[in-house]
């Protein structure tokens, strides 16, 4: 199982990327790096591919267990090495879920992702850690063991 | 040094993220999926970020160098596991160089970011793997030891 993206150099720090999807996303550096701000950094691409894994899983995992969504906005923050390579050490998730949904099911929902589906998140190195604020109000992980369901 | 990101849910399978730099990427699952193929795939902006990230130093790097490049692309091939989480096990980096560019100089920029500068391809669990086409010929790998200077 294979996947292909291919990028292409515009001059100083800018490229654009294709993926067999075909959709294309611009990157650049910011101007103090010697880029131009035509794009997102490249290390922003990584948090937007995490949030987006785990975002399909949890509408998806969500809609099987017949929870209605109404609104959901996953913020990642990566803490990355302050020495090169820069990598992230440590990535929060935190999953802000509006709708009648069960806050046991939520996290159920994150859980699955995080642990069993989420391709993106399985390829990165660093500690992933999620949250969760259920219409407005902070849901404590109830933890692997404890969830509503197995 | 943290890097944030916000990721927006659309309905279906489709979000928006905006990292900090300001720069909004769509997102989507294909339609066998139950996505309406509005925006990349999650893992697609994996590889892209790898590409972006190895790009800026390679540019950046052969300036440096005083090497005179005229054209740049990337191909990044990812090796996926069969079972889920689809994780990358390998990710296949072909560097396709147009220019009067030293082929040993050229390596060893390649080498300089994926084991000294490359914050994505140290956030990625992935088995990395440069190949070098330098006006449209393969350039073998001359190893890490072996390269043109240090």
């Amino acid at each position: 199982m294979e996947m292909r993206v291919t990028t292409t150099w515009h001059g100083k720090r800018h490229f654009s990327a294709t993926g067999a999807s075909g959709h294309t996303v611009s990157i650049d550096a910011k101007p103090d790096a010697g880029g131009e701000d035509k794009g997102a950094r490249p290390m922003e691409l990584l948090l937007m591919g995490l949030t987006g894994c785990t975002g399909i899983d949890v509408t998806m995992i969500l809609e099987r267990m017949r929870q209605p969504l109404e609104a959901l906005d996953i913020e990642a923050v990566g803490t990355r090495r302050e020495e090169y390579p820069q990598a992230f050490t440590e990535i929060h998730l935190t999953y802000r879920i509006t709708g009648d949904v069960q806050p046991a099911k939520a996290w159920r929902a994150i859980h699955l992702s995080e642990e069993k589906y989420c391709s993106a998140s399985a390829s990165l190195s660093a500690r992933i850690v999620p949250h969760l604020v259920l219409n407005g109000a902070p849901v404590p992980d109830p933890g692997v063991g404890d969830s509503a369901e197995d």
